[in-house]
């Protein structure tokens, strides 16, 4: 399978993270790039190649204009105005605050645009996550073209970016931008099936209103797990988009057999469907000995979750999202995608 | 004029403030009550008194239960979970997610509840904000059985604490408190005119659709300040409470002559209003050296702006807000206070 890469991405390095009070190491780090292209490499999983520019366009396609051009300039901006820490939100449009009211001041954009403060808008955030898309549309374009599955090694990832909205580590919603050049390009339907540990709650929010793209998400409980506030069963999306949004909520402790029962009704939901395109949001931090996760799959499991993918028979891209127990994430990827292969 | 204080209010004592993506010496700290009673003590103010004990009720009289049992016990909620920073959220129900899901985890519930980022919920401080409130009740008690005026040295601060929402460094809104306290007693219409620096937004929340409070808040504007999301001019109140919510928000840099002249606007509203009772939400970081805020008011504005508030010849509880110019604090609160006596 090829792999779409660019040492890039590495660009963006974010010295903390928010966690329970306290700064922390981020967990999304370069070097889970440096140990998914190892093991690409030492598995021999096929051809790596770089991504091409695509530039602003297909973002444009499917965020907001002003969240594109504020995650342009929020790191420039947020320095100007002598603010010395990386930037994060100290306070956002709240419950009981207005929502339809953009701040002047980059403290109150940052909060506005912001879907939690985790994430820090380091410098170099935007060039990172428009090489990141450029990984997921070179990954695309050559599924489209070919028929054949590739893997886009994405990072920043994408799956919490909403319309405007950046946190939980994601700028851009790569798998949304993909699909949507999918659809441009002359394909009906397009299924994505995320199966990072997290709701994907910015690709929910950017299809949820449309019948073009099934939304298909396994992940841990809301009322447990991060984002909290979004990925309930009950939300099946609206209007024309009503039935095309799937949200399958697992409980912590969760292990393969229990998650693969959800696997495989949403490949039944697929298969109903008939896309022309599979995307797999792809995380890992499903991986029992993920940091900031609790579901319990091995290395192993994740053959079993890529033969069961490739059983669709249907074109596929895969690109990554989440993973945070680092040691492993080369592996466990990996897995999922030479499982596909059937090797 | 009698001073009702507590050393109690010092139990809180936060070690963080996030600000500007660092974690900063909190602004609001212990010293400030320091500061203010030996300023009281100095010029003679008056008598000081120690506030009576008034319990849960009435708290839940404008507050939400769950929002009361969510304060009682986050902190040993977050200690029990593993957490070991102070209380700080980093998601909430931002703009895009539901806010109609109350998360299990603490991590979750304390973002639902959080108005901001910059105030953790440390050890001790639901006692103090109880502490806080007793303060403010007391002075509210004397005003109402004398007809003379009363400061309650509050501490933290309430003026931003909505009906289920903490933050800004406020959790119990002790003027929202007071006020429905003198209406439960048999008053017919109270006034609180909110002079801190900023827009006192949970005071809003908690009467905008009644008009038996008139609310007014002169505050820098929200398009700039701190809370960014509400304090604009066309927040008039809703349903009954239509044209019984005053903003003035005013641009940074504005001196006294200028807010001089918003003030007199509201006390020429609070005139034709003709309340029972005024309680003032009295925060001094309208101070030109206030450390997070950008108005241009000395020291000797205060005397003039308490001499104003003595002409509307209302019964009058004074409750401290904000002011985080320490060293000056006493000063400058005290000159209201004493404008006001016309000493
Ligand atoms: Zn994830
Ligand atoms: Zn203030």
């Amino acid at each position: 399978m090829l792999t779409f890469h660019s040492e890039d991405t590495k660009q963006r390095r974010p010295r903390i993270e928010l966690d329970g009070g306290r700064f922390v190491t981020p967990h999304e780090c370069p070097e889970r790039v440096d140990m998914v292209i190892d093991r690409v490499r030492k598995i021999g999983l096929g051809e790596i190649r770089a991504p091409r520019a695509y530039g602003l366009e297909p973002i444009l396609a499917v965020h907001d204009h002003g969240y594109v051009a504020f995650l342009e300039h929020a790191w420039d901006e947020w320095g100007a105005a002598g603010l010395e820490g990386e930037p994060i939100p100290s306070i956002w449009p709240a419950r009981r605050l207005r929502g339809d009211r953009i701040p002047n001041s980059i403290e109150g954009r940052i909060g506005y645009y912001a879907l939690a403060a985790e994430t820090t808008l380091c410098a170099r955030t935007f060039a990172a996550a428009q090489v990141s898309k450029d990984i997921a549309l070179s990954a695309l374009d050559h599924v489209v073209q070919t028929g054949e599955p590739a893997f886009g090694l994405c990072r920043p990832p994408g799956h919490h970016a909403a319309i405007d909205q950046y946190g939980g580590y994601c700028f851009f919603n790569n798998a949304a931008i993909a699909a949507q050049r999918a659809l441009q390009g002359g394909m009906g339907k397009v299924a994505i099936l995320d199966i990072d540990f997290h709701h994907g709650n910015g690709t929910q929010d950017i299809f949820y209103a449309r019948d073009d793209v099934l939304f298909l998400s396994l992940h841990g409980d809301p009322r447990q797990e991060f984002p909290y506030f979004l990925g309930f069963a009950d939300e099946t999306g609206r209007g024309k988009g009503e039935g095309f949004n799937v949200n399958y909520p697992l409980l912590g402790g969760t292990d393969y057999a229990v998650w693969a029962n959800a696997l495989e009704d949403a490949l039944r939901r697929v298969r109903a469907y008939r896309p022309e395109l599979l995307i797999v949001s792809l995380g890992v931090d499903t991986f029992e000995l993920d940091p900031i996760s609790s579901f319990k799959l091995k290395s192993d499991d994740y053959l079993d979750c890529g033969r069961r993918l490739k059983a669709l028979g249907i074109p596929t891209t895969f690109l990554l999202e989440g993973g945070y127990a680092v040691e492993e994430i080369g592996i466990n990827v990996v897995n999922v995608l030479t499982g596909f292969e059937g090797s």
